[in-house]
């Protein structure tokens, strides 16, 4: 049941108040059997094949971040909203809706960070459209996509595959990208060589896909973090997920920017990275496969999935360094607003 | 070339301004043979079919108007640009922005209109997104939407197929949306009986293909109306089209408004209307189909397409009712912004 009267922050966090919005108002007026699983790509029938679909808003502020723009996100996040179903993506669409007096040259950057991004991943931009709003009614440029592939006979990945014995997969360090975006803010500046992680990881996904054949589901820990995505992953399946802060690759910066600020490094969003979950006699392969991918350098095996042992209640937990062990729960609210 | 150094509210009207955008910016970066033919979807091969796809992004202020709102019109307008390749289009994502503080109860209402139209269309709504922003920093809701279709095998609809001899059909009276809408502005407001014509016309289109099988091609006139319409057929044919006032159905309200508020009706959005360019030999068929299709009532012969005869330069011709002729110009600037 959705408690509130009006849309707040926190309904786009990728956390528990955005989860109570798809199913207590989107599932319920648009439900189809394809949007169900609740997985990041809708994977349906069209014509004699099953296809791929997804589609992202970018509203990331500042427009331009180190390590990328807005305009490389929204080819790089939806390519791999898409490939996290297995598919082979291929094109997409690309919807801007831009303030009055946004530079030209801006948009014109942006376009350039969004053709190089789409040539890395080999997908085309193929059909676009611009609505051009009055000063003070948007802010600076939204970017919409849209992304479509073929999935190809025999793959089916989702949440629901997870088994107990099952190993997750990270691709690499967490929190980049959100740490990135952050010490950019007015404000909120504080100094930092970081980059954001922002990247095509379709090859990453087919890589893994070739060395694990039996991988169970793949997911791009964006909005709500790692957090976000293995509480979906435990729901989905009805299994517990017990990882190793020891295993997780963070960087030094992110660590000390997070106490810093106060955030929790595991809700924070990445934009570049990837988790797997796999059967345990496939790890080593699909792992090997991760860290020969250009992304995916700093992989590691971070977790197992175990039998739900908490009377229908899937958690995550997290085995500290220091042999403590804590719930790893959802993001409740907005932590990080316009981070994507 | 762009002279401009700034975004600006025509570079979105649909007109002039907003073709050199695409000319000089986006075609440039993006260039992509299935963009290249500057028809309303893009036509592409995936797999072993060959599919239509194309997104428009929705930022109709005020967001509820008499026959519809911003989520009738976002289903119904990609339902359409889809359509017009001849494709039978099958699903729809949906993007949302919406502005901190915006009503819920608003955002289930245009939620049930879209699947209400998204069902009368019979098309699904599969995947989806919510990005949420401050206060201030947008205007209530934009919804992007992005549809794809398979294109059956034979069909190959474009501007470029477009021959003098062949005849020009619209499925209806004009400027019924754009007048519509301006007048529930503030500011602006003027009393009507009039509606919005938002209407899916898949399956019109549908019925113009079975009865005139050489049909050329669709468009439907939104934004820079019919003006833009036909001027961007006579460009891609190299053709002139000769249109008849007499012939072309425009409601007295419709046409008592655009006097008062000095608007050209050729240049106003319409948002349930189709033109058809078919061979002279099909255009009864045509006709008699679009007649009876439920959003075709008031279909009419409204023209012709001529060689063309200036040098280069292909036109557009009105025919007053008075016997003399103008040139129907596509729209320079901006008229109408947010009406769509």
């Amino acid at each position: 049941m959705l408690e509130d009267t009006e849309v707040r922050l926190g309904h786009g966090s990728g956390g528990v108040m955005m989860k109570r919005l798809i199913d207590g108002l989107f599932l319920e007026e648009f439900a189809d059997e394809a949007a169900l699983p609740g997985d990041d790509a809708a994977v349906v029938t069209l014509g004699s094949q099953r296809i791929s679909m997804s589609c992202d808003s970018f509203v990331v502020t500042p427009a331009f971040f180190p390590g990328g723009d807005i305009g490389r996100l929204a080819v790089c996040g939806t390519v791999n909203d898409v490939a996290t179903s297995g598919a082979k993506v291929s094109y997409l669409s690309c919807g801007f809706i831009i303030e009055e007096g946004f530079p030209l040259d801006d948009l014109r950057r942006i376009c350039k960070s969004m053709a190089q991004a789409a040539s890395e991943a080999n997908v085309a931009i193929v059909t676009g459209d611009t609505k051009v709003v009055e000063r003070g009614h948007a802010d600076g440029i939204f970017i919409n996509t849209c992304g479509v592939g073929v999935v190809p006979q025999g793959i089916d990945l989702s949440a629901k595959h997870i088994l107990p014995g099952d190993k997750v997969l990270l691709s690499g360090t967490l929190g980049d990208h959100g740490i990135t975006v952050m010490s950019q803010r007015e404000g909120l500046g504080f100094s930092t060589s970081l980059k954001s992680d922002a990247a095509p990881l379709n090859h990453l996904i087919q890589a893994v896909l070739e060395a694990a054949p039996h991988t169970r589901c793949f997911r791009d820990p964006t909005r709500g973090g790692l957090s976000s995505t293995l509480n979906e992953f435990a729901a989905s399946a009805g299994v517990d997920i017990e990882i190793q802060e020891n295993a997780i690759p963070v960087l030094d910066e992110v660590r000390g920017a997070c106490e810093m600020l106060g955030y929790d490094v595991y809700q924070v969003a990445n934009e570049g990275k990837m988790v797997a979950v796999v059967p345990a006699e496939e790890a080593s392969a699909a792992l090997l496969a991760m860290r020969t991918s250009p992304y995916g350098a700093n992989a590691a095996i971070i977790g197992d999935v175990v039998a739900e042992r908490h009377d229908g209640r899937p958690l995550v937990r997290l085995q500290t360094a220091f042999g403590s062990s804590r719930i790893l729960d959802m993001l409740v609210g907005e932590q990080l607003p316009r981070i994507c």
